[in-house]
């Protein structure tokens, strides 16, 4: 099963919207076939498994990251193929959230007579599917926050001038997030101060499906301006209800609801969920992080920070995250920590986060 | 000499004002005799070594991390001690920078017809005393800044509030960094907000000569007042030449020279060193942290940083470090990155430092 999460992992880059899975098949503890799903549309890692294993997988065992499917979507039953394949065994690391199939996979092939085990690293399985996990349990997108600042906790000058914070190999790093998620969301400021373009350009000949770029811009400020209209990636701007929308505009546009000038931002995730997009990288300025941890929207922070020190009056990671008492403070849980060049990168989960 | 230098270490806690220091005699390769100096006034690592070894010293090796001295001081010169002794040879590691010693240690034993060669891991033993190299090579201890934050850069509530942000294995591995040093260094703010006693504290039964405490209080605003005149370690007030000084005061003082209401920090390290204080460990609030860094008088940072989140409008980590361009950004040198149970310590150098 390690090997079938180490496989799934494979198509982290590709098969959004649809959630990475692998398949081994053994015979007498060998491995005789593995798949994995690369592309939604494309074959399912238990047809490609099942292939690769060729006519030794009569009576055979299978290893599946996810619950087979059960139901027709674009490609057939992956449950109807391991039954055709003749399998004796199918362990399952986790059942499938997805309503149409949750349990019944595992029900036809037990009613096809194949063994079934349920529940093998269901962790990990569950964890590597957290964004698919989060938009079919709880509605919306799983949301990483990423920050980069100082040792002294600073994103920017007081200027705003932020270049050169973070070393090459974190701003590499950034790109394999990016890779992974089904959007970006940023903030008009961070458009007109940083000027991104907020695409996943990976090094080498790597093949990514680009993340959707979500600009929040109440007032529609940004339409029509900046670098985050360019490379292959679609761009989507959220604006405010009462906005006055230019004409002729080219750019996709969505309203959602406000409250003042501050965006309703799980309005915003439900609708990213209602697009399919199971993981969110927020990139953005301390008064979007700030909001999206007082609205206890975050499940994880990656936190780049450089060996620099900006000193008093630099720009604090989150604006208006008021907290007057230690028992208000936020607990984290450390889950990582990674040398990248001269930078470190840790990351963090709130404890009350569902991970 | 790898082994000397472990021995050495053994001293750190001990040896005050004295350098660490360690020796090994070897013959055909293999470890005939070993010590390390323990305590000032005590035998020095050379002696206790020759004595370890017995009759077999006689056309031996000896590795010695620091040039053994040429001077009568509270102990005969070990240099005299290695030629009764017979070596054949003696390697140094590094030089000893007092000027009563320099070289002539060395030249001791050379004329007395001892192959001497001088340099094997030299940066090792250099560091190992930084603080007595920086003694007697710049006339000031070696400076460590201790500080305690959030993960995003806070050292407390704006209440002052901040009890709880370091894990127990932190507080621990302070008591560690205060062991080694000859004093440590706060403010009168720290005193009466924080009430510290800043003694080292280690775990077990291990022999530590106590640091000295130093109280930056131009207007001696804490003498009676707090644990620092607790447990078994002295207490030393620094006060500005203005200060009204109480009648039948107990509190040993001295007066430095201030500019407004700041200390001349480079005074008050001179002063220390003049007690014969190698290194310095300033555990301080944002004031004078931003003081000794503004003045560039910070050799070594030790940051515990905790996973938790305490806001918007919480504490920084320095007060008064101007910086308004990127150029002007203090760039620093990671040495360590440690986990300690919740928190990391992570510490670094100033790129402009000596070491
Ligand atoms: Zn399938
Ligand atoms: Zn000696």
């Amino acid at each position: 099963m390690t090997r079938a999460l180490r496989l799934a992992e494979r198509g982290a880059y590709t098969t959004k919207p649809n959630p990475m899975v692998g398949c081994v098949i053994t015979r007498d503890d060998v491995i005789i076939g593995e798949g994995y799903h690369v592309r939604a549309g494309e074959p399912h890692a238990e047809v490609l498994a099942i292939a690769s294993a060729g006519e030794n997988v009569r009576g055979a065992t299978g290893y599946v990251t996810l619950e087979p499917c059960a139901h027709f979507g674009r490609t057939p039953p992956c449950a109807d193929a391991l039954i055709a394949a003749g399998l004796a065994r199918v362990v399952i690391a986790s059942l499938d959230p997805f309503p149409q199939v949750n349990g019944q996979g595992a029900q036809r092939l037990r009613d096809a007579g194949i063994q079934v085990d349920v529940g093998l690293l269901e962790a990990e399985a569950r964890e590597l599917n957290r964004g698919f996990y989060s938009r079919l349990s709880r509605g919306r997108p799983w949301v990483t926050l990423k920050l980069a600042s100082s040792m002294d906790g600073h994103t920017a000058l007081a200027s705003g001038e932020s270049k050169w914070i973070s070393s090459d190999a974190s701003r590499r790093d950034v790109h394999h997030y990016r890779a992974r998620v089904g959007a970006i969301v940023t903030g008009a400021g961070t458009v007109l101060q940083d000027d991104p373009q907020l695409t996943a350009r990976l090094q080498g000949n790597v093949d990514v499906v680009q993340p959707l770029r979500v600009v929040l811009d109440p007032g529609l400020a940004t339409v029509g301006r900046g670098k985050i209209r360019e490379g292959d990636a679609p761009t989507l701007y959220v604006h405010a209800p009462n906005a006055k929308v230019p004409r002729d505009l080219k750019a996709e546009l969505v309203s959602a609801p406000v409250n003042g000038n501050h965006f309703n931002l799980l309005s915003v995730l439900h609708m990213l969920a209602a697009r399919q997009v199971n993981e969110v990288l927020v990139e953005t300025g301390a008064t979007l992080a700030g909001a999206f941890l007082n609205a206890k929207l975050v499940d994880e922070l990656v936190l780049y920070q450089s060996p620099v020190l900006l000193g008093s009056g630099a720009r604090p990671l989150f604006d208006n995250v008021n907290i007057t008492t230690m028992a208000e403070r936020i607990t984290l849980h450390r889950t990582d920590v990674r040398v990248l060049g001269e930078d470190l990168r840790i990351t963090y989960r709130p404890q009350e986060s569902i991970a």
